[in-house]
């Protein structure tokens, strides 16, 4: 009888998903790629994603498919639709989160503020950017990146020759002279209807997000109205439906520039699960059903999220709750049933209140018992 | 690997921990009464709370047990406790919470303030009560009564004569004469910490619970520390571990008296989901295995639930979504995945805010979008 939403993907994103689809009586199902994944408590499905039968075959057995990530094949997508499965964000929308190439290309078309960028197809072409562009550049692989994987720093052609050798095309961009990094999510369903969270502040260590205060500091007024702007334009232009987040470097001569997109709930948003009306989780499944948008005030003036990395081997979060909770009872804490390994993502905390010192105090230390 | 915690007992109760749960990366496991119940997804067992057999192969599963409910038998539980099974709360609380006669007794050795009452075997017995008390009594079975059964309204001993019949002793008490009915939720571990939300107004309505305002109106200074202290007297005293809801009569003269008690999550705490920084279903879980106590403070001034009541057969929540969630996108709904049928309790919406008349009116409206 109930709505079945189907995610593909097992990840600690789809596994957030669940509470949202408890509370609001989803019957919700994951695709996992493997049997110990972190949602396994909603996976119907074991298997690789890039099968077009089996993807096709979990499916066929839900209303609508979103996902909790953004690497399931374009000919896998277009097959699914095809099949006329209803799928969240669809192919088209999802094409350009995964070539930043294609992504580059359709921000500059769109008018958005992005760095300098070009595409290049040899150790030459590089070079000539470097020469025009300060000589010094950041080069992405078009595909496959995250987490700081897929980037690098050059200073010359030759450091990413044998990119050039395996991958073909790269995206070359300005290294943009930023004060920090900013995000901005919103969600759309397919009915058009578009809404904002509040600005936020990332904080990242070794290329991935450590901590997160929301709303960003000193982001009232022209700063926000700007990111805003730009996060529904990309939405609209994109044809994105879900939850949208729009990583943003905040230059040293004050204009916001779009680093990253991406097609689903996002780091930079885990703090929405305590400290908004409507989290990022419950957002991207009312937005998936076409169904209308939660409210995305905060419940207090501050929240302050920081990811949790694993710890020495062995050592699940679990085993140190005594200590954590009994020092911080404010604190929420998130585990997500994940193997610790060193530097991985295993759970994070939220704190919110109306101090920020205090919020980014607690939850830091409270973090760090796990750490 | 993760902490398993298992729950006798597949309602909404049981539903309502499941994101907690998934939350603390705890692994819990459900022993429902059918296949179907609200707790499916986490439902590990089907079986009947009163086969011992049953219990105990799956209690042996799991690191701790507790309850959606308080009906597992007295022989159940400490056949439990007898095979080294951890219980929370245990035989000796949940008999207290099990049988009428046994509770007033204890309340009374306690000095906490309830209701005149005494335990009546017979008609006469009950007229005398009914001679020295204005004439006009309540009686209740002393075991399974809920949401209004169990309960009658008397002027005779003729009245309940079928109950004296058929259940044997009763517990008869004063009818009283108050002004409105609170209550007053704590949790307390076995380690003995104990905290306490804030004291809540309840409105029933054909005995059924209908909305909770929280804090209760017009309740801060001396009458919320009197609801403090007599819950923790109650739970210290009867030595509930988990939550303990205490329900009490604000009487016209006003007094505080103790009406009936839950050593469970209960109905008037359900606003703590969306309401409070730890919700009563997170905090049941935490006192179960001993961890610290969550903060129980309140993300807004003032947070109203309003209970769905199912509608017409045939017409699940979900088919109001788009009414509802579009008119009142701050509105919290909470699905229970229950059939709907007349009377029968199918979810909850919950609205907090600043301003106590908009959250009733837009929690009232976004409720009455599904019945």
């Amino acid at each position: 009888m109930s709505v079945k939403v189907g995610v593909i993907g097992g990840g600690q994103l789809a596994r957030m998903m669940i509470p949202a689809a408890v509370n609001l009586g989803l019957d919700i199902r994951v695709f996992a790629e493997n049997a110990g994944s972190p949602s396994a408590l909603a996976a119907t499905a074991v298997g690789d994603y890039r099968n077009i039968e089996d993807v096709l075959r979990f499916a066929r057995e839900v209303d609508v498919v979103t996902f909790d990530h953004e690497h399931v094949p374009q000919e896998v997508l277009r097959e699914l639709v095809a099949q006329g499965v209803a799928l969240h964000p669809g192919p088209d929308a999802l094409l350009y989160a995964q070539d930043k190439l294609v992504m580059r290309q359709k921000l500059s078309e769109l008018g958005v503020p992005i760095p300098e960028w070009a595409r290049v197809d040899s150790v030459g072409e590089l070079d000539m950017f470097l020469s025009t562009n300060g000589g010094v550049a950041v080069v992405k692989t078009p595909r496959g990146g995250y987490d700081g994987k897929g980037v690098r720093i050059v200073r010359s052609g030759e450091d990413v020759a044998d990119w050039f050798e395996h991958v073909g095309a790269l995206l070359v961009e300005e290294l943009v002279d930023f004060r920090r990094e900013l995000a901005q999510s919103v969600a759309r369903n397919p009915s058009g209807e578009i809404v904002a969270w509040p600005l936020v502040e990332s904080v990242q260590r070794d290329g991935v997000c450590a901590e997160v205060i929301a709303p960003a500091p000193h982001s009232a007024g022209k700063i926000a109205d700007v990111a805003d702007d730009i996060a529904r334009t990309i939405a609209e232009g994109l044809g994105v439906t879900g939850v949208l987040a729009v990583e943003l470097f905040e230059t040293t001569d004050a204009r916001l520039l779009v680093n990253e997109l991406a097609m689903r709930p996002h780091n930079t948003g885990h703090w929405t699960i305590d400290g908004s009306t409507t989290s990022q989780f419950e957002q991207h499944l009312r937005a998936a059903l076409d169904l209308p948008l939660g409210a995305t005030g905060v419940h207090q003036p501050w929240s302050v999220m920081v990811n949790i990395l694993g710890g020495p081997v062995g050592q699940p979060m679990e085993t140190r709750y005594v200590g954590a909770m009994g020092d911080f009872p404010t604190a929420k804490i998130h585990n997500y049933g994940k193997e610790s390994l060193p530097g991985r993502k295993v759970g994070h905390v939220t704190v919110i209140g109306d101090d920020l010192d205090d919020a980014c105090f607690v939850a830091r230390a409270a973090a760090a018992h796990f750490e």
